[in-house]
């Protein structure tokens, strides 16, 4: 593969303008006046660059995206939805693999290089789900990174087989393991987090737990999370995905746990949906607390909305967090790229030499101006290779 | 000016495909098959048409719109946010011609064919704000309809002759007279609204007033309101914008203050803002409330958000209503349509023969699904004249 030079850039963070050398699909140089060699230059004409955007949580698998408009068929309850959803995901033929391909090209072209999507995993559905999504997301591995969690959307202990395909989707190459709602689900917050942990300490795998419990339950449950990640030394391989109960915490308890989940090196992952409670983000940074966000459902049978663009997913964060300075709307930024890339484990992120040069280049005078705006994508870069220009992907993929 | 057949029409509300025949800028005929005699003959192909957009909350002579990014300056709380605005409001030179039109334009080809606006009525500034957009709304007048509301940013009688100049402004033709935050910020929750009122009924105006008190002093105050709309006669003339305190009663009182602002005939306007309360909408309809939205601030001292486009304000408020099915997500869209036209008093309002011709054409499967996403604006019509094809104006004015 040629070199690319994309000179007067302005890449987030460096602190002015400067060319961007990448070779072998790492930033090979970072600096003014860089020579070309026999690299493809590019003038960005001082544009931003932002690394590759990250989507830290979202469900693929249940996605409709793509397809005609189809009503919210539930009712107001969430039982009403996984009813709703248990009668007409066989009848919609769900996984699809052109919603999913659909929703991932969406994606890429928005900007985003890396997915971590949640895939059900249960007794109904056994591993379907996850060989549709492996197998997408393998055709499109060039333009995106797809890293999948196999979830229990029916709980573990109450659905009796759970424990088993989460294993077996683990071999199958699944790299973390979800939870949900240890109390408010599965009725037994200890054993579920045994399942959940023992799965991770035996096969040296991720955990990304969904946990939507309030108030004090949940409060006593990220307590619990946060305990067994010290025990068990997963330092920086745990996330706790939603989190209302610390969002709707009092402000000691919201310090009291910010301080253990840094310590413990727990990332907190929020999708600032709806009206749902989002977690004090500004704090939990100057904590030290790890925060990745994502857009959860996208246009399926549990959500209408959802576009697939991370920087107006940055925007209903900064927006619901009621930050109106550049330096806190660039903490809603930080979420949907450094953030992110944590939560997954990216190694070599970011605009830095001998990082994998994955960015995408926007039009905006600040980048909570791209927050505030989200401009067209002009360039998106993955792995040094250009997948997307002006919004749309340099060439479909089979 | 020649009529307009606007061919295979699908407007909204009316069950199926139409033609829409316009004439002498009103609707001359809905239905199947029209003649067109001379008028102008434009197929829609079946495309959804929406009544004019209409913003029943902004602040015009506060917007840096169209100019550079200017990060948010004001510290956290609000009286920072007071104190800034005293500082840079002058030296910015708001309210600014070139930024008022810069937004109106965009307002108008995004599909908003009317306007209300609070333009500051205070001792420092004066007229001035009046006048500016007074001015600036007489030069776009055939694309979007503007009226100002004579809006006390620094309370009334805590700004000695501010009275006076709400009384002058209501001279120079403003129709609906403001009021904010009677007790927390006028220290004299009777004797604000007697000046308010008093103006209303002996010049005739409408009533528009600021309410972010919260709690239990927000909810006497709006039952200060009710009483006063209905002891003075003024049903369907009284707005109160933001009622945060609506949003935060419990459902006994929500239901109460629900009832009383129906049988009054008080508007509620919210913008769903940040992560400010959004009052109850759908409890309001159903109770028989009329409910309008608009954005608030649009890229200004107090908010670096804000497009203009009121499909996206709609967006805002059912995603924070957790509005996930068709019916619902159409409340929304009500809101920023036929319940704004009714605050505003609007007359031939909608989609029906006699009516002023006021449309926008999307290409969308549902009136909802509009709403998610938010499409281009093919068209948009202004009492019969084309205002803005495919997203652009069809004209500059001078």
């Amino acid at each position: 593969m040629p070199g690319l030079l994309l000179r007067d850039a302005r890449p987030w963070r460096a602190g002015g303008r400067a060319d961007l050398l990448i070779r072998d699909g790492v930033f090979a140089g970072i600096g003014p006046g860089l020579p070309a060699g026999d690299a493809e230059v590019l003038d960005l004409g001082g544009r931003l660059v932002l690394p590759g955007l990250v989507e830290a949580h979202c469900h693929l698998d249940k996605t409709l995206f793509g397809g005609p408009w189809r009503p919210h068929s539930a009712g107001p309850a969430l039982a009403d939805r996984i009813a709703d959803e248990r009668v007409h995901r066989a009848e919609l033929g769900l996984p699809t693999p052109a919603h999913v391909t659909a929703l991932l090209e969406t994606m890429a072209a928005a900007g985003t290089t890396h997915v971590r999507t949640h895939t059900d995993v249960y007794a109904g559905i056994g591993l379907t789900g996850v060989e549709v999504v492996r197998d997408v997301a393998a055709r499109l591995a060039g333009r995106v990174t797809v890293e999948q969690v196999a979830f229990p959307q029916s709980g573990i202990l109450t659905n009796p087989g759970t424990a088993e395909l989460l294993e077996r989707a683990i071999g199958l190459g699944v790299g973390t393991v979800g939870g949900i709602d240890p109390a408010g689900m599965d009725r037994d917050p200890v054993r579920h987090l045994d399942v959940v942990f023992g799965l991770a300490e035996r096969h040296g795998v991720r955990i990304d737990l969904h946990l939507h419990d309030p108030g004090t339950l949940g409060v006593f449950e990220l307590d619990l999370i946060v305990d067994r990640t010290r025990a068990a030394g997963l330092a920086g391989r745990v996330t706790v995905s939603h989190a209302y109960a610390l969002a709707q915490a009092d402000a000691a308890t919201q310090d009291r746990l910010a301080a253990g989940l840094a310590d413990a090196g727990v990332t907190i992952t929020t999708a600032a949906i709806f009206d749902f409670p989002v977690p004090p983000v500004k704090k939990l940074r100057e904590a030290g607390v790890n925060v990745a966000c994502g857009h959860d459902d996208i246009r399926d049978l549990w959500s209408p909305y959802g576009s697939g663009d991370l920087l107006e997913r940055a925007m209903h964060l900064a927006y619901r967090s009621t930050f109106r300075r550049d330096e806190d709307i660039e903490i809603a930024l930080e979420a949907v790229t450094f953030g992110s890339a944590h939560a997954l484990g990216l190694e070599r992120y970011g605009l830095v030499e001998g990082a994998s040069a994955d960015l995408v280049v926007v039009d905006a005078e600040t980048p909570a101006h791209a927050v505030v705006t989200r401009p067209p994508r002009d360039l998106v870069v993955k792995a040094g290779r250009i997948v997307a220009r002006s919004g749309a992907l340099t060439s479909r993929v089979n």
